[in-house]
C-alpha cells in the first residue's frame, strides 16, 4: 500500500480570501472568493475550490471534508440509514496486496429514501419546497451582488433574472430546465446548479486508466481541477481499484462527482462487453449511489437500429460507453439492458437523488460525422428517456457532442432544446476542426464558447492531451482555465448579469498599470505573473507604466493617460470640445467599482 | 556587430515534401506541401513556409532569397531602377558602433513605377490584365485539387467557387474585395491573396522593442512563424536599428511584410508624438517602400472630433498608432497629417504597390468598450478613405478589433462590409473576454474563428504573452498554430471547398490507429508526437490500437473496429439489417482519399 496521505494543494489564491454568505431561510454558508484590489473595493466571485483554498480549514484527506449537508437531510426526515452493500473484490478489479489501494479509512454511513419516496431536488421543487440546496445555489449564482448592473448581451432565449432567488431556482428545477446534482450520500457537497438560465459551468474529467495513474494523483487532480474552476468532476477511472479510489475522491470532493457506471461494470465482467448483464450493472449503480456519486452517465439512448447508422461514418462510434453498448446490442441482437431497464434505473436514482447525464454514445468523432442521422436519432431517444426520468422525479441533463464545425453548432442546441424539452445540455467541446492534435483544448474552446452562448448549461473540458494520452496535472489546469474562459465568454455573450464585473475590473487595472491587480483578477494569476516576469522581472517593473511588449515610448495606454492629463491641463478644453462634432470631456475618470 | 549569420530553422516538416506547380500562362512555380500518408495518396496543402522547408534550397540569409519576381516585373515594362533614398543615422535610431546592426550585405536595387503610372495589382486587374501574381495565388488557393469535393458550410455571403481561376482572382481584386500585397521592391515574394472569397489567412507580428530583441532573433522569428503557417508577417520593431533589421527580414521573406511606418517616424523625432510632421512621415514611407514593405498600416481614420469619444472608455485608446495620432491631433488641435495627406500617401503607395492596411486606431481594448461610438465613427472614415485609395488604384484592407464579446462580433463584420464597401477585413482576434491574461491566444481564437467565418479575410494572431510581454519563439509558434486552427475552423464553417480534406484524412488516420499519420497531418506534428510519447513512448505503441487516454479495453475506436469485424463475420447480417428501421451495411470501409 502506498502512502495514503498525499500532498494536496491548499492555500488561498493570490490576493484572494474566502468569505461565507449565510442563508436567510436555512443554516447554510455559501463560499465565495473575494479578490483584493489595490485601489478599488474587492471583487466577489463564484468559488468552486472548496475548503482547500481556505487557510482556516485543516485538510486531512484521510478524514474527508465535513458533512455539511448532514443536518439538511436529517431535517427533511425522509431518509434512513442502512447497511449498504458489501464491497467485493470485483469492485476493485480484484486488486490484491500491494496493488490494492487502501479503503477510505473513515466510516461512511449509507442513506436511502425511506419507503418508496423520491428524495430528488426535482421532487421537492415540484412539491413547492425550497431546499437548503436551492437557497445555496441561489446565493452562489449572485456572486455577492446586491443589484444588477447594466444589462448587455444576446441571451438566445435564456431567461436571466437580475438576481437569482431561491424561488427562481425551485421553478427552474421543477420545470426540468436545471438540476442540482446532489446525491444524499454526498454530504460533503457544496451544491451547484446546472441550467441554461444560470452561469455556464464546466466539468473536468479525471480518472486512472489501466495504463497509468494512482489514488493520490486522482485526489490531487480533483482538488487541482476545482482550484482553477471546475464546477463538477467526472471520475472516469477504469482498471483496478475503481471503488476505493472513488471513495477517496467523493469523501474529499466539495463538487458533484459524475461517473460512467458502465466502465466499472465492464471491469467486473473482465472487459468483455457482451458479458455485461443488467444484474451486474444494477449492482454497480447501487454501489456507486451508496458511495455518493452525484450523476451517472447512462448510454441508454443507443438503440439497436441505430448501430448501422454509424456504418458509413469516418470515425465510427467514439464514445467509450457508446461503443460498448453498441457491441453488446449487436452481439445479443437486442435492445440494450440500459434501454429496457431504464425505469428500473430511475427507481434507483430517485432513492438517492443521483442525476442523469444521458450519454451521447453516438456523438460524432470527426467533422465529417457531425450532425448525422445516428447522432440525431439518439438525441430523440434521449428526449423520450427524459420524459420517463421526469415521470420518476429524477433530475436529467443531456450529453452533447463532440466534433462539430461552427456552422453546425447552433443546430445541435436547437435540436436538443426541441427534442429534450429544455433539459440542460452538457457538451464535450465541440471541437471545430480535427487538424490540431495537441491543441484540442483550443479547437474545442471555440465550439464550447459558442454552444455555451446558445444555451448549453455545462461544458466538459478538453485538455491538450485529447486524442493523445492521459492528461497530467498541467494538462488538467490548462483544460480547466481554457474552459473557464470559454464559459465566461458565453456568460458575457448571453448578458449574464454581473459577468462583466470581472472583465471591467481587470481592464481598469490594465489601463491604470496596476500589474498585480491585473494578474490577481485573471483566471490564472501565477501564469500571468510568470509571463510578465520573463522579460521584466524586477519588482520595480510591477509599477512600470508599460510592458516589454511595446516598451515605454509605444505604450498606447501610457499615451492615453498623457492625453487625458494634457486635456485636463489645457485651458479652453470645454470650448474646444464644443467644436467637436461630439462633445464631452476627455478622459473623465471611470467610476470606481460598485 | 554580432554574428550576422544566425541559425535559421530549415528542413522539411515531418513526412512533408515540397512540390512546385507550374503556371499555364506565366513562368511561375507555386510551392505546395505534400504530406505522405502511410496507406493513402499524399495530401497536398497550402504552404507558406517558403524555401526554408525545401531541403533542395541552400539558405544563406546574408544573400537573401532568390528574386523570383524580378522577371515578372521586367516583363511588364512599367518600372524603372533608380538610386533610392540614402540611409541616414536616424533610420536606425542613431545606433552606432557595437549597437548598430550590420546593413544587409547584398545590394538591393530600388524600383519604382515609370512616370505617373500605377503599378498596383488593382490597376492591372481593372485593366483586365491577369498578372503572374494572380495566377500564382489562383493555383495556390486550390491546393493541388482538380475538382471540388462535396460542398458543406454556411458561407455568410462569401462567394466560394469550386476552383479558383486566375480570372476569378482578377475580378476580386478589380472589385476591391481582395488584395495581393506585393511591393515591386519585394521580389523575393511568393504572392498570396487576402479576401473574403479565399482561404482565411493569418498574420504574425514580430519585431524588436526598445526593451529587448535582436536582428538574428527577428529573422528567425519570421522564418519560424511562416514555418508554422503565418501568411504574412508584420515587423513592428521599435527602438534602434529598425531600418537594418527590416532589410534583413524583407530580403529573406517569402511572405508579405507589413509595417506601421508611424513607429519608425516617431523614433526619428525622438519619441515625441507632437513633433511628428508630414515630411518625416513621408520620408519614412518612401524609405520603407523602397525596401519592399508590402503593406502599411496607416492610422488615417482618427479624426480630431473622435478623440473625445474615447473619454468615457474603460481602456482609452489601445492602438499604439492610434494613441500617437490622437495625442498629435489634440496637441496641434487639428486633423492629423495622415488624414490631410491621405492622397499624397496614396501617390507613394501606387508607385510601389504598397497595400493599405487602414488602421483601427480607436479599436476597443476591453469588453466594456466594444462596438462603441469611437470605434464605429473611425470605421466609417476608413470607408471614406477606402474610396480615395481605390480612386488612386491602391489596394486596401481594413483593420478591425480588438476586444469584443461574442454577441457583438457579427455587427463588426456587418458594419465593415457596409461602410468599407467589401474591402477585406483584417482583425486582431477579437478577444472575447478580458479575464484570462496568459491565455489570450485562446480568448481571441474564439473571436477570430467566428469573425473569420463571418467574412474576415485575415486574422492577426495573438500570443499567450499578449498584454504581458514580448513573445518569444515558443509564443510565436503557439500563436501561429492557434490562429491556423481558428482560420481553418472558419474555412470549414464557410464551406471552403477542399478545407475538409485534411480533417478527413486525419480522422481516418485516427480511426485506423495510424498514429504517425495522425501526427503528421496535424498542424504541429512535433507537439502531438511528444504528447503521445509522454505516456506511451515505445515505438511499438505507434501501432498500438489504443492510447493511454482510455487504455486498450475502453478504446471506443478499437471497439468500433471489433463491431465492424463482428458484423462482417456474422452470417445473416443483411437479413438482420433489414429488420432495423434504417438499413445499410455495418462499417463499410470508407472511400480512399481522392
Amino acid at each position: 500500500m502506498k502512502d495514503t496521505i498525499p500532498t494536496i494543494t491548499t492555500g488561498a489564491l493570490p490576493a484572494a480570501s474566502k468569505i461565507y454568505v449565510t442563508g436567510e431561510s436555512h443554516d447554510i454558508r455559501v463560499p465565495m472568493r473575494e479578490i483584493a484590489i489595490s485601489n478599488e473595493a474587492p471583487l466577489t466571485i463564484y468559488d468552486s475550490s472548496g475548503p482547500y483554498s481556505d487557510p482556516a480549514t485543516r485538510i486531512d484527506i484521510s478524514k474527508g471534508l465535513p458533512e455539511s449537508r448532514g443536518g439538511w437531510l436529517a431535517a427533511r426526515g425522509d431518509v434512513e440509514e442502512y447497511k449498504g452493500r458489501c464491497v467485493t473484490d470485483a469492485d476493485n478489479g480484484f486488486a490484491k496486496g500491494e496493488r490494492l489501494v487502501a479503503p477510505f479509512p473513515a466510516p461512511h454511513v449509507a442513506l436511502r429514501a425511506t419507503g418508496e419516496r423520491s428524495v430528488t431536488q426535482l421532487a421537492y421543487a415540484r412539491a413547492g419546497i425550497i431546499t437548503p440546496e436551492m437557497e445555496f445555489v441561489a446565493i452562489r449564482e449572485n456572486e455577492g451582488r446586491l443589484a444588477a448592473p447594466v444589462r448587455d448581451g444576446e441571451p438566445m432565449g435564456a431567461e436571466l433574472p437580475d438576481l437569482v432567488t431561491p424561488e427562481f431556482v425551485r421553478r427552474e428545477i421543477a420545470e426540468g430546465r436545471a438540476i442540482i446534482p446532489a446525491n444524499i450520500n454526498h454530504r460533503e457537497l457544496e451544491p451547484m446548479i446546472i441550467g441554461r438560465n444560470f452561469k455556464v459551468k464546466i466539468n473536468a474529467n479525471i480518472g486512472n486508466s489501466a495504463v497509468t495513474s494512482s489514488m493520490e494523483q486522482e485526489v490531487e487532480k480533483m482538488v487541482w481541477a476545482i482550484r482553477w474552476g471546475a464546477d463538477t468532476v467526472m471520475d472516469l477511472s477504469t482498471g483496478r481499484n475503481i471503488h476505493n479510489i472513488r471513495d477517496w475522491i467523493i469523501r474529499n470532493a466539495p463538487v458533484p462527482i459524475g461517473t460512467v457506471p458502465l466502465y466499472q461494470a465492464l471491469e467486473k465482467v473482465g472487459g468483455i462487453a457482451e458479458d455485461l448483464t443488467w444484474e451486474v450493472f444494477r449492482d454497480t449503480l447501487v454501489e456507486q449511489a451508496e458511495q455518493g456519486v452525484d450523476y451517472f452517465t447512462i448510454h441508454a439512448g443507443i438503440r439497436l437500429h441505430m448501430v448501422p447508422m454509424t456504418a458509413k461514418r469516418v470515425t465510427g462510434i467514439v464514445s467509450r460507453g457508446g461503443s460498448i453498448m453498441a457491441k453488446w446490442c449487436l452481439h445479443h441482437h437486442r435492445e440494450s439492458f440500459l434501454y429496457e431497464h431504464f425505469e428500473d434505473i430511475c427507481d434507483i436514482c430517485r432513492r438517492y437523488d443521483v442525476s442523469f447525464s444521458l450519454g451521447d454514445g453516438l456523438r460524432p468523432g470527426s467533422i465529417a460525422d457531425a450532425n448525422d442521422e445516428a447522432q440525431f436519432a439518439e438525441l430523440r431517444t434521449l428526449g423520450e428517456l427524459t420524459k420517463i426520468a421526469w415521470a420518476k422525479e429524477c433530475q436529467v441533463m443531456i450529453e452533447g457532442p463532440g466534433h462539430v464545425p461552427m456552422h453546425k453548432i447552433k443546430a445541435n442546441m436547437q435540436e436538443q432544446l426541441k427534442h429534450c424539452h429544455e433539459a440542460p445540455f452538457y457538451t464535450l467541446g465541440p471541437l471545430t476542426t480535427d487538424i490540431a492534435p495537441g491543441y484540442d483544448h483550443i479547437t474545442s474552446a471555440i465550439g464550447a464558447a459558442m454552444i455555451g452562448w446558445f444555451g448549453t448549461a455545462m461544458l466538459c473540458y478538453v485538455t491538450p492531451k485529447e486524442h493523445l494520452g492521459l492528461p497530467d496535472r498541467d494538462d488538467v489546469k490548462t483544460g480547466v482555465i481554457t474552459y473557464k474562459l470559454a464559459a465566461h465568454a458565453a456568460d458575457l455573450a448571453k448578458g449574464h448579469p454581473g459577468a462583466q464585473r470581472r472583465d471591467d475590473a481587470l481592464s481598469r487595472a490594465r489601463f491604470e498599470f496596476r500589474w498585480q491587480d491585473q494578474f490577481n483578477l485573471g483566471l490564472d494569476p501565477d501564469t500571468a505573473r510568470e509571463m510578465h516576469d520573463e522579460t521584466m522581472p524586477a519588482e520595480a517593473h510591477k509599477v512600470a507604466h508599460f510592458c516589454s511588449m511595446c516598451g515605454p515610448k509605444f505604450c498606447s495606454m501610457r499615451i492615453s493617460h498623457d492625453i487625458r492629463a494634457e486635456a485636463e491641463k489645457r485651458e479652453g478644453m470645454e470650448r474646444m470640445a464644443e467644436k467637436f462634432r461630439e462633445g464631452g470631456a476627455l478622459y473623465v475618470p471611470t467610476e470606481p467599482a460598485s
